[in-house]
């Protein structure tokens, strides 16, 4: 059956599984500490901008997000995120089970805004009691969104300003950052992202890689240094993956020849020749987001027609009569999949 | 100066003091098994009417909500709470600090309700990926609430109906539940609580105590039994006090003559006197609250002058012009004090 | 160079990786609930004679052990080891930053005694003030242990029985299950190993695939069920891979003709080939074990020619003159490294 | 019946008593922000001839040693101490449930070894793998330890130099801190400790206070600053008392007039006259300990004898024939209740 249910269905580009291959049988020193990942990490700082940044390779998501939150945000301190954010709601606890509370803000779209946050800080500083509440100690923000939304280049700096103003990092979930630095309209490059935020990561696992996420300290000011003993912290969060290569092996070749921005654009383009047909056909469009995850509010009948033909991913009832729904193209969509959807729209 | 700033400004009852200087050289056992603990706990089995209760003592607030709390809390679950709920916001991420996070739901004058609670869990359960979202594990209400609002007896039924049909057990914080239980108007005596709610605790520090909190497993379902090995969790989460018996001696005194009501009611009659006074008077009351703390809404120009002469606590800013200001009576409370802000006011 | 250092440095069968490519444009849902990984599960479960098992696939090896220890002991307990063990050693702390102490027992290379193992219990228990103290929870051990060495099929039995005499489940780590279960010598097969342990995990990192671990939760017994909510712990822990069919994957091709045990076989082989040569020339072999690691205690100058030629794995110094190094053969040892050592010896 | 089984078995000293009664219907802002807080803090700074400490009350030993371990270590490290150290045995896993090892060295009648303290961090730092290991991050030492013993000035400057070198804050458990400093042949005094250590406390709760331990940050070098926002800290470990008066007083009492060493003096008095005639009586002492706390080897006979007329602490079975028990005095030890002992022996 057509699947358009998420973005990480299938295994890794060709180019990967060939390298893969290629190096199968080599020797390969453990945790990280070989050539490729030397020569990854080399060209993500170079694709960032950012020579002096500090390059690691984690496996997944939500792993990432707890090693990194854990490592960045002090004992009395937690995270603030979008109440939507994947920390508070998709992630199991794993920020609590490490012992942060998630402070959430009002979502836009899936987005937090610069000016409530400075307000959620000023009010927090202003109150008497303050010490004994949880003190914002760092920001999450996810480029794209859990909805595909984008800050924008002058949003984003509109919040770095605030986190450094009250000493927190800021941290970018980048999960899906390759559909969000190739999408239709968007400012924010890479370079951009490096210069703004404080640590980000590349999702390697949604465009492009088995599995893998390149977490990037930028080491540009005061927030932005790598946690003393970060190797430690990543092993003791279960997160220090043996053949360490492995993801060197995948950021290597997804940052050779741009491969990682050309797969990403791709399904970008197939998620705007969708949008269009969606607009064309008079279909609700849940949010304007302009990256590869398209949400739809259906109602039952055409809910029920579309399925039988084709999985997409379930949102949410949006209420009694309608739901929620996403579509989302891939690195690995191809036309056919695309003409056979239009199709059926 | 005059103060009204809260309820745990002064030492205890002169009972508790002259029992205490009459114990005080007697050779106790440590940690609580001593016989004023036994007996305290008896006394406080029959106040519950709840012959199969199991009751512990432990030394404050924040201590006691973070002891249960993980101590019931399933690892994969957390706690749901008014989103005003004292382990949501002021006790600065002891609950995140042990692994929990606390889940939200909207507070009406600082309670929750059991519809919204129902429509929370069912929505969760309904949830495609609700297993990898945080189960809600166990239910915490305060009585009296942070604003001084009492849940009536068929709405703490209900919750506890919601409770255990989504296998929760019903957690009652009653820091303040001696002026929960004297208040005018309140339907739910300690003999009701002790039926409908798994676990609770039974304030001291803020109600005639040094310090000290009953906790009361009530022991008569399939959520209120005691967790295994609870004397080994409290001493893991440093809340074992070493002389247990100062803990039993004042629960000792307090139940006995009914003296931990007596006094609450004391404070609970001239919280009235003060909002009659203030109704007269035309203050604006924030919350309909029949219990110690009265909440109103002042003008600068009334604030500033009423501060001049007594200590009030702050709670927030209403609005430009407007502040929340709490006045709080307690078992200490005099005639004259009482006269004296009737007169200031 | 010739590299003898450990057993996780090359990428994995070739079968994999042909599967691999096979599978790559395939569209699996996520999160393990593919048809490959049933497929997996099935095969296991044969493989261990243990219809009622549930298995479960993880990425890494203290991933694995910090997930499934933290599920299974108590809140009040800890987990019980010998002092060498991996998870008291060489985990950076992964088992106390999830809230639990390891006990550890005195080794015997590498071995925790089950008479000592009572002893241990029965002291704990008679201790008057054992409340106080950290419970022991669980037991591990792993197999093979850190040292190469094996457990006997009695050994393991007795152990299991006192672990259940204290109503603790019996958890074997298995990073290196292969090479014990061919090793000359070994008399516990994966059906007795189903048999005896609440739960132990198969691994794939160290045996052909290029990462995953088969955690089998035997379901015989009192101890072996599988932790409520299971899939939400992996979740919490970070440990939840999102292409979940990667592991399933992974793991069919090893248990599809007795690959994992022929691959395992073949290190084991090498590695007594290796320890002939080494007695023959009078080498110090530091413990007697009969799988895929060597440990061989050298003089600094025998040590430094080695080295020159071949990596080893660094141990620990033994005294002022001599180290313990580590021989490593693999599944992907080739007969030509083989001679090339040999020569060198 | 006579009890020598331990000293937090009664009450406080008169004078608190009377201070208490005094003090009770004063109004006092919360937590420890006030004036007899302030004053204590004031006597305590002066009485260790430390104008720049910081000062600090909590409740119980476990609750401090908890908090304060979890404060200065780094996430990345654990505690270095005796494997007989309070923390490691005897509270119920309080450390690991904040997710710090206690790293264990041998003791040698309760105490840690210089000497094997380096040699532990050398070995440490010299492992190959050390990022895989937890790093040693502050050291745990009791005066007086679990068995009576002292540290001279020389042993404590020596660890204290290891402890720097390796750049861990030294931490003095001094729960038992009054009978270590005037005990007989003791030459650390209060102004050496707060010398020395980077931060310690002063025990209530077993030298005259109903409860309370004083905490000293040194703040006289590079280790000893009190952790960023350190109330929040405490109240987030359930360990900030409401009415941290109660402590203040104590503490205020207890530094003045030296009453706190005279008290202490006097059950090490009692002590000395005991352990004279112990060894006239030809008992076995177990350790050589000038302390509050006698530990004697008994042969069962003699152990039922005595235990017939004087209640003990249990501390170990020696052997098949043979018991450890303990003989405590404290503050609250009589003249008459010393003679009836010694008239037992």
């Amino acid at each position: 059956m057509l699947s358009f249910e998420n973005d990480y269905s299938c295994g890794a580009t060709p180019e990967i599984l060939a390298r893969l291959a290629e190096a199968n049988t080599t020797t390969f020193p453990g945790y990280g500490s070989d050539d490729i990942c030397a020569s990854a990490k080399a060209k993500i700082r170079e694709a960032c901008g950012a020579p002096d940044a500090d390059v690691w390779f984690l496996v997944g998501g939500t792993q990432t997000n707890q090693t990194i939150i854990d490592a960045i945000t002090p004992p009395y301190a937690g995270v603030v995120a979008a109440a939507t954010g994947h920390v508070n709601v998709h992630e199991a606890g794993a920020i609590e089970a490490s012992g942060h509370k998630v402070l959430t803000l009002p979502h836009h779209d899936g987005k937090i805004d610069a000016k409530e946050l400075n307000e959620y800080c000023a009010t927090f500083y202003a109150d008497a009691n303050y010490e004994h509440m949880v003190f914002p100690g760092c920001v999450y923000v996810s480029q794209a969104t859990e909805y595909g939304t984008l800050y924008t280049k002058a949003e984003l700096e509109a919040i770095a300003e605030i986190c450094h103003a009250y000493h927190m990092p800021l941290f970018v979930d980048g999960a899906r950052l390759g559909y969000a630095i190739t999408a239709t309209g968007n400012d924010v490059t890479l370079e951009d992202l490096a210069r703004i935020a404080d640590v980000f990561y590349i999702g390697g696992t949604k465009v492009g890689a088995l599995f893998g996420e390149a977490v990037v300290f930028t080491h540009h000011g005061d927030y932005s240094d790598t946690p003393k003993h970060f190797l430690t912290l990543i092993k003791q969060h279960g997160a220090l993956l043996a053949k360490g290569w492995l993801l060197g092996l995948q950021f290597d070749t997804l940052f050779t020849d741009d491969l990682y921005m050309r797969i990403a654009r791709h399904a970008n383009e197939a998620a705007d020749r969708i949008r269009a047909t969606l607009r064309d056909k008079g279909y609700t469009l849940t949010f304007e987001a302009p990256t590869n995850q398209i949400f739809i509010t259906l109602d039952e009948p055409t809910r029920e027609r579309l399925e039988e033909h084709v999985r997409l991913g379930f949102m949410e009832r949006a209420d009694e009569t309608h739901t929620v729904m996403r579509i989302c193209t891939s690195w690995h969509t191809t036309d056919d999949q695309v003409e056979e959807l239009l199709a059926l729209l």
